[in-house]
C-alpha cells in the first residue's frame, strides 16, 4: 500500500484525495491546507485522515511514500523540492513550476533521489485524448497539417497567473502527448481587461517546421463555453469537442489531395475528398482514476510516468516563451 | 428603371442577375462572360438578356446605367475603371481591388465622374448583421472588449488569392460595419499546404487601442464548417453563429464587473454576472435583395452607399497589411 | 424527348417545372393554373412555355406525353383520370387522392391505358432515405424493433386537410420504402385548436405484428422544427435527423442482447452494447432531380415506378384508417 | 436536528444520504440495505452512521424522526406503513406505491398519525422545472394547448416494472406540478422486446378536456438520450431540454392567432406570429438539496409538502390506468 500525503485542498485537492482514497493501491494518510474550513470539510468526509496546516508535517512524515501537491503554482517548486529531498515521490498539479529553472532543478533532485516526479496533466489521462492518440498513432489521419484549439468560457480571473498559464497547460499537454513532435518557436498576443499584468484573453501559436502550426485561443471572458480541437491530417481530420457529453471525438474522412505537376512549378491539382465520419466509442472512466493508477504503478515499478518532469518542463518552457512574446508585442520567441 | 450590365457569371454572378431581374427598379440588359456555356445558361433562363464575351460591349453600352462586376479580383480595377469612365455606376464584388492603390484610384475616378461606387460586401446586408448593429448601437452591450471570428470549412483552394483575401473580407466588413472604430495595426500568420505562395490557413489579428483586439481564424482545410463570431462587451456579449438556420444571434447578459480599489493599484475586485439570454427575431430576407435595393436607391438619389469605395478600401488595406505581416513572420504591420 | 404538362403552380409546381426544364430527357410544353399571377411568373422565367387556366387544354394537348399534377388533393382524382384517359402518363403530388376508392380507380385506369402512374413522394428520392434503405437492406441493423418519427414545426394550418393528411404521407412513404413490411392496423389521436374539423396535432401508431410498432408525432403548432426518425434494430440503430445540414444519418452500434434461459420462462439475461457511431457520406443531389429522372426513365421503358399507384394507395389507406381512428377516440382500426 | 434513517442504498440512496448529511437541519443516524457491500461502502464514507440489514431496526429506532425509503417500488407500502405507524415522517422514492389502494392507505395512516408523507419526485425540485412553473403561473404563455414529452435512452431494462412505471413518474410529476389541471382519462400503447410482461417502449396520452392532450414517449431502447418537453401555449411556447447543460428552458414568442368569424362557422382566420426567444437564467442548485430542505421544513412546521401523498397518488393512478390501457390494446381508460 502506498501512503499518500496531499498538500492543498482547494478546488482540485479533494478530487485527488477521493481518488487516492478509493484506489486500492493507495491510502491517504495526511492532508494539509492553510484554511481551517477546508481541513474540517476533509475531516468530516474522511475522518480517518490526519489534517494539518503545516506542509513540513506532511513532507517529513515517515509514514508517507508519495505527496500530491495541489497548491498555487508559485509554491510548487518549494513544496516539491522539500518532498523529494525527504525521499517522497511527487505528483504536482499543472503547471509544474512557474519557471523552467525551477522545473529543471526539480527534475535533477528527483533523479538524484531516485524518486518519481509526475505532473498532473489530467487531460492526458482522459479516455477521449487516449483514443485520439490511438487513432493518430495508427497513421490513419496521415501527416498532421495543423492543430487548432479553442478553450474559452466565462472563467475565474486568476490573480497570480494569466489565461495562458491557467488554460494552455491543458492544450499543450494534449498536443505534446498526441503529436510527440519538435518545435522551437512560439508567438502570442494577449489583452488584459482587469489587472493590466494579467492577460485574460490570449492567442498563442506554436511554430513547428515550415508548414505546420498549432494555434490556441484562450479566453476567460467568453459568453459560451467552448473546448474544441481540430487536428487536420493529410488523410483524415479529427474534431475533439470536449463539451459533448459522449460523442467527443469525430474522425472525418475528408481532405484534399494535392498533385504537383513537375514541369509547371505552381500548377497544382487539388482534389477534394469527403467520405464517412465515425465517432469511436470512448469508455467512461474518470481521468483522475487512470492517472492515480498510473502514478501508483510508476511508484511501485519505478517506471517513467507519461507526464514526467520532462513532459511538464516542456509545457513550462512554451508558457515562458509565450509570455515573452506577449511582452514583445507578439514577436516570435525561441523555446529555450 | 435602372439598366444593369453584369460582367462575370461564375458562382456569384447569377445571384446578382436574379436579384436585378426581380428587383422592380432594375432591369438586366446585358451579361458578359468569357465562357460560352455560362452565357448559354443565362440565355436559357433569361432569354430577354443580351449576352457577350466582350466586356467593352457592356461598359460602352449606351443603354446601361450601372455595371455589376463579379469577376476574379485582379480584373476588378480595369473593368471598374472602364465602367466609371464610361459614366456607369459600379457595384464590385469583394475584395474591391488587389491593391489599395487601385482602390484609391477607383474612388477618385468615381468622384470625378460623380458616379456611385459600391462594393458587394454582402454580409453587411444580412438581417443578422443588421440586427447585431442595431443591438450594438443601442449601447446594450457596452464597450466592446474583444472581437473573435472563426470562418472555416473544407473550401475551394483559390489559385490566385490566399485564404485571407478570400474569406476575411466577409469578417472585416462585418466588423467595420458594426464597430465603426479606428485601428492602425495588423498581424497575421499563415501556412500553405498546396501552392507555397497561397496560404490556406491563417490567423489574423487587428490591433485597436491597448486593450481591444479582433482575431480571425480563416481556414480552407477544416473538417467542419464553422462561422462563429463572439463580440465581448463590458455589459453583455453577442454570439453570432451563421450556421444556425434561424437563431443566428444570441445576446448573453453575462460578464464581469471590475472595481479598482484606488489606493491599491493591483487590488482588483472582479465579480461575475450571468443572466438571461435572448435570441432576437431576425427577418428572413435575402441579403442580396436588400443590397441591390440599396444600390438602386443610391443610384437614384446619389446617396453614399453603406459599403462605398472607402469602406471597400479599408478592407483592402487591412488585407495588404496582413499579407505583409505573413511575409514578415507575423510582425505587427501598420495599416497605411 | 418527353413533353410534359404541369397542372398547378402553387408552392411545389415551380420546383417540378424547374426540374423538368433542366432535365435533358424532358421538355415542359404547357403549364396550367387558375391564378393569372402564377402563370405570369412562370411565363417570365420560362418564356418558351405555354400557359393556360384551363386544365382540359393540358390534358387534351396532343404534343404532351406526361402530366404532373400539383394541385390541392381533392382535385387529384379528376385531373389524373382525365389525363390517363387522354393517354398521358401521370405524376401526382402526394397524397395521391383523398380516398382509397379514387386511388384504386386511378390504378385501374392507368393499367387499362397502359400508362405510368407515379406518386410524388419526394422523400423516397432523397439521398438520405436511399442511404438508410441501403443500410437497412444490407441487414446491418438486424430486425427492426420500432420506428419512431417526429415531424413538427410552426406550420401552415391547412383549410381542407388535417395535419395527418398533410405531413404523414412523408413519413409513411419513407417507412414503407425502407421497411417493406405488412401491417394491418392503425390508431390515432388528434386535437384541433382552430377549425374543429381539422386536427392540427396528431399522434398516429401503425401496428405491425405483436412486438413492432411505428409511431408518428405530427404537429403544426410546435415552436421548434423537428424532423427526427429513430429506427431501432436488433443489431444497430439509425437516427435520421433531417434538420442536420449534412450529417443527416447516424448509425449507432448500440443495443441490447437478450438471452432467454429456456427452462425459466421469464428469466431473461439482458446485456447492453454500445460501440462506435458512423455517419455515412450522403451525396448532395436534389431529390426532385432523382425523382424526375426516375419518372422519365419509367415513361421511356414502361418500368414500374418505385412510388407507383399501389405505393401511393397504401399511404392513402393508412391515412383513411387513421382518420377513422381519430373520430372513434383512438380505437384501433383495420387498414382495408 | 431531525434524525433520519435511510432504507435502501442502491443507486439513489447514497444521494439522499449525502444530502441529509450535508443539510444542517438533518443528521443521518442509521442506514439499512440487504447487501453487505453497500453498507460497507456507506460506513467507509460516513463512519458515524449506524448500518443494518434489518429494516425494523430503522423503523423502530427511537432516535429517528423521519425515514427515507429508496427501495424497489413493491416494498414501499410495507416499509412506509411500518415507519408511519412507528411515528416517523416518511419520504418515499417514486413511484409512491405499486397500486392506488396502497397509496390511499398510506395517506390515511399518515393523517391518522399526523405525520408528513412526501414522495421523492425529484424533478419537481429542479430549478429548471421551478422556472417553468414560474413562467407558466405568470400567465405569460397563455392557455396551454398541448404538452409533449420525450424521455428516451438506452436504459436499464427493469425486471419488475415497465418503462411507464419507471420513467413516466418523472414527466407526470413535472406536468402535474406545472399545470395543476384536472384530467380523467388515459390511453397507452406499449411493446415488449425482452420480458413479454414488461413493456420497454410505450406511448401514453393523458386526455384533458376536448382540445388539450398530453403525450409521452417513454423508451429504454433508444440510441440517443432525449429528454425534451414542449409546452404549447396560446401566447408563447416553452421548450424544456433537460440534456442541455445550462440553457435548459427556452421561451418562444411564437404561435398562431385564431379569429373566428361569427356568421361563418368554419371560416377561420389564422395568423402566425414569431418573435424573440429568451432563455431565462437558471440557478445551479442540486434538486435534492432543495427537496431535502423542503422535507425538513415540512417536518419542522407540519406544512403540507408540495409532493405529498395525494400528489404521489395521482401519479400512481395515471400509471395504473395506463397499464390497463396497454392491456386493453390502447383503449381509453378512466383514471379512478
Amino acid at each position: 500500500m502506498i501512503n499518500i500525503g496531499v498538500i492543498g485542498c482547494g478546488y482540485w485537492g479533494p478530487n485527488l484525495i477521493r481518488n487516492f482514497v478509493f484506489n486500492e493501491k493507495t491510502d491517504v494518510v495526511s492532508v494539509c491546507d492553510l484554511r481551517k474550513e477546508r481541513l474540517d470539510f476533509i475531516k468530516r468526509v474522511y475522518p480517518f485522515v490526519d489534517i494539518t496546516d503545516k506542509s513540513e508535517e506532511v513532507t517529513s512524515d515517515n509514514r508517507i511514500d508519495a505527496i500530491a501537491i495541489s497548491t498555487p503554482p508559485s509554491t510548487h517548486y518549494g513544496l516539491a523540492k522539500s518532498a523529494l529531498e525527504n525521499g517522497k515521490h511527487v505528483l504536482i498539479e499543472k503547471p509544474m513550476t512557474v519557471s523552467s529553472e525551477e522545473g529543471e532543478e526539480l527534475i535533477e533532485i528527483a533523479e538524484k533521489n531516485n524518486k518519481i516526479l509526475m505532473v498532473d496533466h489530467t487531460y492526458v489521462f482522459t479516455t477521449a485524448v487516449r483514443k485520439i492518440k490511438e487513432i493518430y498513432d495508427s497513421g490513419e489521419i496521415g501527416d498532421v497539417l495543423y492543430y487548432d484549439s479553442v478553450r474559452i468560457n466565462l472563467g475565474l480571473f486568476q490573480q497570480d497567473i494569466n489565461v495562458i498559464w491557467d488554460l494552455a497547460p491543458h492544450d499543450l499537454s494534449i498536443m505534446n502527448y498526441i503529436l510527440q513532435k519538435d518545435y522551437k518557436k512560439v508567438s502570442a498576443i494577449g489583452v488584459s481587461h482587469a489587472n493590466p499584468e494579467i492577460e485574460n484573453i490570449a492567442y498563442m501559436t506554436v511554430h513547428f517546421d515550415e508548414n505546420l502550426i498549432a494555434h490556441f485561443h484562450l479566453n476567460w471572458l467568453a459568453p459560451v463555453k467552448i473546448r474544441l480541437t481540430l487536428i487536420g491530417g493529410s488523410k483524415k481530420m479529427i474534431v475533439y469537442d470536449d463539451m459533448e457529453p459522449t460523442d467527443k471525438v469525430k474522425v472525418y474522412d475528408k481532405g484534399i489531395e494535392i498533385r504537383n505537376i513537375p514541369e509547371e512549378v505552381y500548377n497544382i491539382l487539388i482534389s477534394y475528398r469527403t467520405g464517412d465520419i465515425y465517432i469511436p466509442k470512448i469508455e467512461n472512466i474518470e481521468a483522475l482514476k487512470i492517472e492515480t493508477d498510473h502514478f501508483a504503478h510508476c511508484v511501485e515499478t519505478g517506471e517513467k510516468p507519461v507526464t514526467d518532469g520532462e513532459f511538464g518542463l516542456t509545457v513550462v518552457k512554451i508558457l515562458e516563451a509565450a509570455q515573452r512574446s506577449i511582452k514583445n508585442g507578439g514577436r516570435i520567441e525561441e523555446i529555450k
